[in-house]
């Protein structure tokens, strides 16, 4: 089988959970191409080396811009904080790289639109880490509204809180620098989008509300020594109208304590309602108004093998999937769209679509006034990658 | 001790609701009057006596009229639909009653201020039926928000919703009619604004969106013979902001399949969070930041005699009140307010201002703007009359 | 309407239930009899009077053998400790009265056996107060179950677990003396047992394993001045079999931190299964096997008017009814039992059914071996007169 | 690094997973010996090479007892139907390797004792495929008891229960014959046997009722045309006697239909309660004592890096771990066993001591008694090596 090359930047969170995913998704899934771990790029070479070990990488290199220029690599993936994905991508793209990239995809949208039309004019296939959007249930609910099994969309309500700046006396790092993160919760927690698009579609216009709700913070692995100044958003929340007439909310939070993946959502149709909640992962709730009136409810139902991609982790119902479990699903779906030369979902198109609908989140709210989005021209269907 | 007559109009859903509180208040709880079912009025004297003798009240008449100008009536209590709040209330009060009035207040925000201001002018007693404010659990949140125990507030999410108008087919009655209930969804499911005001105090600005789902419905008991138009929200949402610097969202539907009394609502705090949902009523949801890392967790307090009010209904924890119950401590709380002449929370002024917001949410859904909303002049603080 | 006149002795925690179901009844259902609150019992005259104004009794007397001779009451309803339910039964009996029971019926199975000959021999109507097997959804399930709807039956678990005494420091007062309460867990949380009995049938065998897990208390308000043996279990697991076939497992505890109400149990059919926690009363849980493989779970069917009784009490669903209204239904059920004069369930033939199960438990535990249950001769089928 | 060269035999359910194991455990984990995927067999050559191939094997055999014998070999792994795990481990064992076999360990516990015995005389490492007490909340709950957290264990609830032969139609295959499979239920779903061990310590004493509910079912894949017999038990119950004093009842079903892993537990000890539900194997529900009246409930705590081996998976917490990554756990702490010379737990000791409960819950139920445990005599303290 012919082997597909990686080449993966950056080693923290994400980096180690697509290095699982890279090594395992042949093994859990039939691919259409071999993915090979060949070189690992870290901000030192000896760092590089050590991480190479642990992940099993071929090659390892202290240069990213090394790898992205690689005549072996096919692929480059880039797990390193926000403000490297625009050059990484760049750069990778003007060598011919398909590249995987983590969210949120650029620093702006300005940058992401660069990107996305970068990636296009290259030909070269893309795809933007929204694991959440790979989970089994989000495949599983998408098939059920596309089957029309709640009807028409009426509402769609998306929370993404956490609560890991909660504590003011907690240093922000990179993550609350205008320059290095973009934005802040919404930057992180943007993953809710992601989620509105694939199940309830295009959105047209919102109205937001965002607030710095800790304004200076304790300086930290930055090497600030005054308290550093919080550059964007603790919380934001929005109104939104979706193209399909839908109307719903959005929330993100990185100050809710308590709350340690609060990606809910729900999604009230004409003839049912769907809800989710990220921290019972393997569970959809699900309503039908046809169920006799007398024995009505929510069915609490687990994920199965009778389920989108569960049965390639385990043949038994109920056994649960993790996190990282997403990322396997991820990748599959990124090899596959290389192999049959078709756009992933989501891929730079949509990734630029959900910065835009940041963007204009940021607008609304700084304008206090209603923002209208333009349809992405150029991009697939929702989902229709995936 | 001295008795405090109430004569009550309409026998509906409420009407039964408060007969039952008005005959158990003194049973449960050390009044300082003691409530007597005086009076009770029916659109006929035929129905209004048959009514009189299952509810247990002394005397009946089918002229509400009547009922207002009684001389042995103290206390008026109407559980009418939404049009008859504003005649009903103005004649008892021109006649020196106390009024208890189902919410909402007025048709409109006009007629709102007008009962207001008659109240006070009269100097007498008011109060309204926004009973979830009455479960034991809002007084406890209170409380544990008042003694600082989740810090400072960030946050409030609220929503009612429900799907007693999800079916397409069936009629909306007088709900769905301008002129019979003033607004749809929001005129129903306005209780979320109590508790907003109750737990996260004035709303100072807000955004809404609002929309007519299905369009029209089968004529029903109103007696059109052609599909009524529906005139109007079959859901609202709104951003806000609170006088205090917490920022929220407030969703009301009448058209959310699977939600029966889904009344619930999150409050993050600087230093915990909680977490309600009508449909577990005797269920708090308390994150508490100073717990041990390890041991950090959402706990869910069970209601029990430790708690506000609880201890009146039973001895044992955990045993479970219901709706009716909450009716029973809004008639406790009237009549302390009235035997201590001063204002019971929520009041007429208390009505009108959630009066008010619901009329800005109309106003900003219409002109598609962010609306201030003045604050109230002579409103008692949010809750100290509780 | 004939009145049936309530004479009632005992007002701590059930006298005040019962109370306020009494008074109620007749306005929630349509009652063949009108319940009149005549004569209340309590230790010495004053506090009699006390206590009958708070309730609204309208006679008093401080010695409850001049009430159960009382030629004006109808219903002798007993709310005292266990001790005296067994002279207070025979007494009203041998007056010729109908007797309403708190559980357990008496001290003893040898009690229970002749309270329950002695009303057969008087020809009066009798019930005990298991007024968890009032919930609305033990009704839905039992219907269920009666239907078919999941199948025959396999398995049942039930649990009834609180904490009131888990705490070593705390007084057992009365309920830990053998004289006064007779059983310990078992005795105050018999109330799973009587689930058992009306959702899956008689008890054919068991296996028990009582155990004491506090040796010693404070001496409480009994008076006794060292610490206090105690003197039954505070904890009780059994293994049962049905008539039926099915098996299943019960378990009782005083000292399990945490559980406030854990009144649960879960019954596994051929075609479904049924769950159920009282301490989220308003909620039954059924998987239906026929539901399509890939759209199963569990369904929380949130009570409403579409199922029993609930509709007297709201006619809106998910609006939550309460510990306190279970007792009116048991009312409901005696007051119609007492008019059509059949049997009620559950009357002392049931209660004496129940206690036969607790002393069999007693016996298997002490003697560490099986137990066969014999089946009662001239008990109504479980439910029948519910 | 030394590598711990791996042979493994079979290639289902829990070959794939173990598979997955031993690739990415190093990554995740410190590991002090590098394992390597070495050998893999299946019942043929052709069938083996193709697994291999997939599941990153080096080599592959059609001949499992080739793979015994390797003397390349230093683990061997059995993943096979349990009929196999005794000719297989004893002939590892005779060939100096460690052995990793899937649970039950044995037929029976006569073969248990003889594979444990091998074993000790061959002084090779050994461990059982008790997955679930590998989920990190195990690992949290031994240490909060350890910690006295919760005080005194007084009582042991425990259930694995699923519906995977709730279906009288579906065919039972190997599981259902005793010459392949030993026990039913309780031989698949033993492993909260395994929890009651880790959490509460030795059972003494139990009571045991073993009930085949569906006697025949359709002919499988194990190619007999007349239905089968269904040889061993399709639920089971148990109560159960802890060394420690504490008292516990257990469940085991696989006809409960609904439950898709219903492994759960609940610990009640003199200061606090532990439940635990395996279909939301993330959450661990923690009721403390010592929290103040008015605001104790269970804490729902969420797996996070604080938390024994998560971080490893993940730095972010509440991110949620799935089944597959308790496999590597268990596969960590074999190798390190293996490198530190010292038992692992669950080892074969533990297995046939598991064995040795379930043996004991047979005869009970056959002879309808209380059987009494002889304690093991050379088996490690429970957990001691985890």
């Amino acid at each position: 089988m012919t082997q597909l090359r990686v080449g993966m930047i950056g080693t923290g969170f994400m980096g180690k959970a697509h290095a699982l995913a890279w090594r395992n998704a042949a093994t859990l899934f039939p691919l259409p191409l071999q993915p090979v771990a060949l070189l690992l790029a870290e901000q030192d070479a000896a760092l590089a080396a050590t991480r190479a070990a642990e992940l099993g990488f071929v090659r390892s290199t202290g240069n990213w811009r090394e790898l992205v220029a690689d005549p072996e690599v096919d692929v480059v993936d880039i797990c390193t904080p926000n403000d490297m994905h625009y050059p990484m991508a760049m750069a990778a793209i003007a060598h011919g790289k398909h590249v995987y990239c983590e969210k949120p995809l650029g620093l702006n949208v300005a940058q992401s639109r660069e990107m996305a039309a970068a990636a296009a004019s290259a030909g070269v296939r893309t795809m933007v880490g929204f694991n959440y959007a790979k989970n089994p249930i989000a495949a599983l609910a998408r098939q059920m509204i596309q089957q029309g099994e709640i009807g028409r969309l009426l509402h769609f309500r998306g929370t993404h809180t956490e609560d890991y700046l909660a504590d003011p006396n907690r240093s922000g790092g990179w993550r609350i620098l205008r320059e290095r993160a973009g934005m802040g919760a919404l930057g992180d927690l943007c993953h809710i989008v992601s989620l509105a698009l694939l199940l309830a579609g295009d959105i047209e216009e919102l109205c937001a509300d965002l607030q710095v709700v800790i304004p200076t913070r304790p300086a930290g692995p930055v090497g600030r020594e005054a308290p550093t100044q919080v550059e964007n958003e603790d919380q934001a929340h929005a109104l939104v109208r979706f193209a399909s007439g839908a109307i719903g909310t959005l929330e993100c939070s990185r100050v809710a304590w308590g709350r340690k993946n609060g990606l809910t959502w729900e999604i009230n149709g004409s003839e049912g309602s769907l809800v989710f909640d990220q921290e019972c992962q393997n569970e959809l709730h699900y309503f039908a108004a046809s169920d006799p009136p007398a024995r009505q409810g929510f069915r609490r139902i687990l994920l199965g093998p009778e389920h989108p991609d569960y049965a390639a982790f385990c043949p038994a119902p109920g056994h649960g999937l993790g996190f990282n479990e997403q990322k396997v699903i991820e990748v599959r779906d990124f090899v596959e769209a290389i192999a049959q030369r078709r756009a992933a979902w989501p891929d730079f198109d949509v990734g630029r679509d959900i910065d835009a609908v940041l963007a204009a989140m940021e607008v609304s709210s700084r304008e206090r006034r209603w923002v209208k989005l333009e349809p992405g021209a150029d991009r697939p269907a929702n989902g229709d990658g995936a």
